[in-house]
């Protein structure tokens, strides 16, 4: 049974029946032209859009489906934690292949309807197209924040320090071991493969250090540590160094990329996908970012420091600094 | 010069030009991890998306690359003249094949923002990817309405009548008319063919159908007007008679399709992409149905009426009453 055997009244009520019971802010939800929603009160509103596609996004070979959804709704909830929002609702929009089988369809679902519930996001609506190209995920989401804790990524000044939540390089480490092995075994149970699969939006502590305005400048990683740097450093109007030893790169991430003779710092600095946020603090405030981090759940680890020229550099012990490549581009 | 020759960063700002300079109310615009805006005042937020693919809602070979953005842009913004609202915001979400040329995706962007400015709409954010697949465009857009003037589907009673805008059929023939004629030529100025390539959402009647509380129940037809009378019928609980000899088809449409061997009826009935609005009313509201109408800028046209059992036929003279066939569906 594929998707293309059912109507697509059909696709939307399995959809729906995965779904959380709407809250009463859902005015019209899915079913009528549009949904109708009430905003919420003395809060600002966040919107982000993210498409992930087959073939460029993920792999349907190694990917599970759960596993698709999921990564697919973290990559739009990682833009809303980069901005100290809570998230409120989102839109789908899926394209998907006739050969689509109805059973990896709901279990697409399952992944996003799981992390959506988890994080209280309650989908709204959508579109459903059938392509005939590649199976895609296009999800916009809307969060809401107090306007003066919105976490923007120009605001650095020199002197700030720079911070990543969790570690870095877990996701690369893992999509190359899904590559080497797409096999049914798999990579061994809780590796780094589950970090490319089943990334976890850090919105717990996009919002405290919003809340508590411990930083100055914040985005997500979802290119790569080197893009994100580059981020913050060209919006904010300053230049970086990156002390490349003190990258928080799990020592299972480090030994794979060492035994295939790659250099896991630079790993760690291009490679996507694993969805931290990079923030920058003032030095002064660090007792405040230090209780933020402690009730977001996962540790930060400050790893350089913004600069008054205009460059941006990584140093290593034993290395002249160098300047810091960007990373995955979509286009040129 | 294609799309694959420039940085993300170079068509983000390719875009960024041709927008309006955004007011007052967003926040945070393009080009952060997420836009930040403040809501409305005492109204409610209406959102929709909607993807348009080529070669399943537009063939590149005969549809210009300003006509790919207006259309897109046009189907979303349908969704919301069906519930009564004003466009507020959208965000873009492009899949670009490599080959693309710089100038098509301009062109493209022309289109879009041309049709956003007209109404007033702020293009806020979005996201763009490359893709191996088809040239696709997902645009989600929030609109404001008062939160008694939303137009549900649901609210139809037996006794209402039912009406559509402007005419049906027209962008049917208009399809079929490029695809006999894709050459540089192709069909007369001014013919059905710019009802397909530039459909005008009919913002402004479904306003004042909101506004005037003149209508019970409304949808856009973007998959027809059998399937949107199959909507208002299955929401609101109610069956209804359409009289097929009022519908409104220009006659130039009505020649075409006669000497092509088609009946005209049948192929306004069931052809799609018309973004006409259908619409109940109660048949004692029909001065301030008038009043709406008349200030819509666009006629509107009796075409049949709500019944209290739950058939849904197509009644013309010299022919027995015939059941409704449904409209396109994108899968089974």
């Amino acid at each position: 049974l594929t998707v293309a055997d059912l109507t697509e009244t059909e696709l939307i009520e399995r959809v729906r029946r995965q779904l959380a019971t709407p809250p009463d802010w859902v005015l019209v939800g899915i079913g009528d032209d549009a949904a109708v929603v009430e905003p919420e009160r003395n809060r600002v509103e966040v919107l982000t859009c993210d498409a992930s596609l087959e073939g460029v996004h993920f792999d349907r070979a190694f990917t599970p489906p759960e596993a698709i959804g999921h990564r697919a709704l973290a990559a739009t909830l990682s833009d809303l934690a980069a901005m100290g929002a809570v998230p409120r609702l989102a839109l789908l929009s899926l394209a998907l292949p006739a050969d689509l089988p109805c059973d990896d369809f709901d279990r697409i679902v399952t992944g996003l309807a799981v992390l959506a519930a988890r994080h209280r996001l309650h989908v709204v609506g959508g579109n459903l197209v059938r392509t005939p190209g590649p199976l895609t995920l296009d999800i916009t989401a809307l969060g809401t924040v107090k306007r003066r804790q919105a976490l923007l990524r120009a605001g650095a000044r020199p002197g700030d320090e720079l911070y990543v939540t969790g570690s870095v390089g877990a996701a690369a480490a893992g999509l190359q071991m899904l590559r080497e092995a797409p096999d049914a075994s798999g990579p061994p149970d809780g590796g780094p493969h589950m970090r490319y699969l089943y990334p976890e939006p850090r919105l717990r502590t996009g919002l405290l250090l919003g809340r508590t305005r411990a930083a100055t400048a914040c985005v997500d990683l979802s290119d790569g540590l080197a893009d994100a740097v580059w981020r913050i450093a060209e919006a904010s109007g300053v230049g970086a160094v990156i002390d490349g030893d003190s990258l928080p790169i799990d020592a299972a991430v480090r030994e794979w990329f060492e035994t295939r003779g790659t250099d896991p710092v630079a790993a760690a600095m291009t490679g996507g996908d694993d969805y931290e946020l990079l923030f920058a603090a003032r030095p002064r405030l660090r007792g405040r970012l230090k209780a933020a981090a402690r009730h977001g759940g996962v540790p930060v680890a400050r790893i350089g420091v913004c600069t008054d020229d205009r460059a941006v550099l990584v140093r290593r012990a034993g290395h002249p600094d160098a300047p810091l490549a960007r990373g995955y581009t979509h286009f040129r």
